[in-house]
């Protein structure tokens, strides 16, 4: 799967759930943010809203079930509720979100309809402003607008999000749902190298400022500063460009994109300095280092009521569950800051995601379904309780 | 400068050496391999051709005088005999060599001349295959006729070329002009590791096979064992590209250019043998290591016979020589291989070149042209004892 935010696979995919969407009889909604939902109005007049939903983007080369699971799963529990004839005491909403992997920003309709996308926010977007404008433009967005997919929170009755687990954990303990406790934080920066561009042939090696040279030596000390001095955090260089890019040139400039995650907020503070520490090394050899902050996200706890209205419907299927935070970052996240919100995770084989190798069995697809749909049903009596 | 083969800065050059040629009074010529010549015959029928010539083209963000100085020069040489109605036994000929720095093969088109352009080199050229071909387009030229620019050496009397040294020796010496020894031998090198991609946030730090970090791990130990065990030789990677290149997915393929050089034959075989030996050190933490060889220079000496003649004209002009080895690869190696063949070299500013700020003073670009001038005249009587 290639759905990188509003490349083609991604807007066809996006239109897809709208046509699936109103062949279902819903009605579809497509919010400032590219947002796309099908709703199920609820017959009591007020009612808030239930939003159930996840992601159709990608991230380059990635799988099928990241966020897709999420995202056609809830369209299937409106569809059954619609079917059951089901009362609820909410206006059940699927919702798509707009790039969540961060092609362009990342969260980028999950947190505009929270409210959390800040001016600061789009205006050092992760992907570089030129392809914010042109990615919003291919789907008929205007930055400037964005904002305006804000949702007022009294109309929001909650978040539930079915996802893969996209590590580890549950496949090795044997566990059929994961709840989800702590969305781990993380932050993320572009750094670059400065140093000298210079003839390959004719620069001795002792008299080189090869900034390649220094990014490498700092990718090699990222990992192990963190696998030495931080255990249970992890930190990731996914990408490095070095300029001018030649065989026969020495590079003046290396660009270096720095990753890392805690589920504690003091030990990020902790990996930042670490890292940016090792970053600084480079200055003693005479180049020059830029750190750019491009993304910070702290760790979020989810509702309790919710995690245990998960557990409840869990025990009743006769399936097995276990508390554990996530390490990857979800649309959850934007919405726990403003709704009581809880994620649903089923197992990954291998634990292997964000690539095509990534598998979830179909027994655990129906299994995380069939939770999302009782956990719906369940917090019309809780929250009615 | 950014003049890579064929960009649109190169072909607005290479139509400005034909216009001033034509302008000037000379015969333009353009060959099947793309190079651009200015003809001044010799009044005698059957008279080989002195070449005078180097290259437009340059490294991506390159310097002013690396190329450009032997091509304007060889120009001005040939106005200068025009004007002074000098007759010689040969037809001179100023040429700008197509490709020389490699942004698609390296050397195309002065190998094309010496009949040294095999399908093999074309077969997996250094930009690409695609890169190559519509390269090639862009100047109306065809990959199946590049062939057809070769020359029966019996046509060619000899070949001269005026270039910056692009290193720091004739500074540092205080000497006027440098005349080429031998031109290093080099080797390059596609390497390609492979581990697994994953998600940057769920994949613990012991659980990963991130091919960027043996990438990096690989630049690093470059370094270090050039350093340590070959003085004298140079290694460089000037290019290093992660895929799929995003900050929250672990490398899952890691791709370094790798260059290497030395004037000596066995010190090329003891490096490769080194160097690929620490890419395979990624092996025994379970990546795959590919080593793929894209370009192979063996060292090439320099003709004695031309060697005296232009120091001869140097010291009857009151310059200070000394012979070097160029660490730089030029035409001349291609040329070298047919015909007797020379070059001049002319001091660099702080030895910097392949960068914006490659300078060479005026006087010395003043003095290498004459020096070319003083060479072309000489040769005459050379030859002809």
């Amino acid at each position: 799967m290639n759905r990188p935010t509003f490349s083609d696979a991604h807007l066809a995919a996006r239109a897809w759930f709208l046509e699936r969407s109103v062949a279902a009889g819903f009605e579809a909604r497509v919010d400032a943010a590219g947002n796309h939902s099908a709703v199920l109005p609820s017959r009591f007049a007020e009612a808030p809203t239930l939003l159930l939903g996840s992601h159709l983007d990608t991230v380059p080369n990635g799988g099928r079930f990241d966020g897709a699971l999420g995202v056609v799963a809830a369209l299937e529990v409106l569809r059954t509720t619609q079917d059951g004839h089901v009362d609820l005491p909410y206006t059940l909403e699927a919702i798509d979100f707009t790039d969540e992997e961060g092609t362009l920003v990342g969260l980028l309709g999950s947190r505009a309809l929270a409210g959390a996308l800040t001016p600061d926010v789009l205006r050092a977007p992760r992907g570089g402003h030129d392809a914010l404008l042109h990615g919003l433009a291919r789907a008929g967005l205007t930055a400037t607008r964005l904002a305006d997919a804000r949702r007022d929170p009294r109309t929001i009755a909650g978040y539930l999000e079915l996802h893969i687990e996209q590590g580890p954990v549950l496949e090795n303990e044997h566990v059929d749902i994961g709840i989800v406790s702590t969305i781990v934080g993380s932050r993320s920066f572009n750094l670059t190298f400065k140093g000298t561009a210079g003839h390959a042939g004719t620069t001795p090696m002792d008299a080189r400022r090869d900034a390649g040279l220094a990014a490498a030596t700092f990718v090699v000390g990222v990992h192990e500063t963190v696998l030495r001095d931080f255990p249970n955090c992890v930190a990731t260089v996914g990408r490095v460009t070095f300029e001018p890019g030649a065989f026969n040139v020495i590079a003046g400039e290396a660009q270096v994109a720095l990753e890392f995650r805690s589920a504690d907020p003091s030990r990020l503070d902790a990996l930042e300095d670490a890292l940016v520490f090792r970053a600084r090394e480079a200055e003693t050899l005479g180049h020059t280092v830029e750190v750019e902050p491009v993304g910070r996200w702290e760790p979020v706890p989810l509702d309790t009521t919710v995690r245990t209205a998960i557990a409840h419907v869990a025990e009743a299927l006769g399936l097995s569950t276990a508390e554990l935070a996530s390490g990857a970052g979800h649309d959850a996240q934007a919405l726990a800051q403003i709704t009581p919100s809880g994620m649903i995770f089923v197992p990954s084989v291998d634990g292997v995601s964000h690539q095509p190798g990534e598998q979830t069995a179909w027994d655990d697809c129906l299994n995380g379904a069939n939770i999302l749909l009782g956990t719906t049903l369940e917090l019309a009596e809780v929250f009615a309780g």
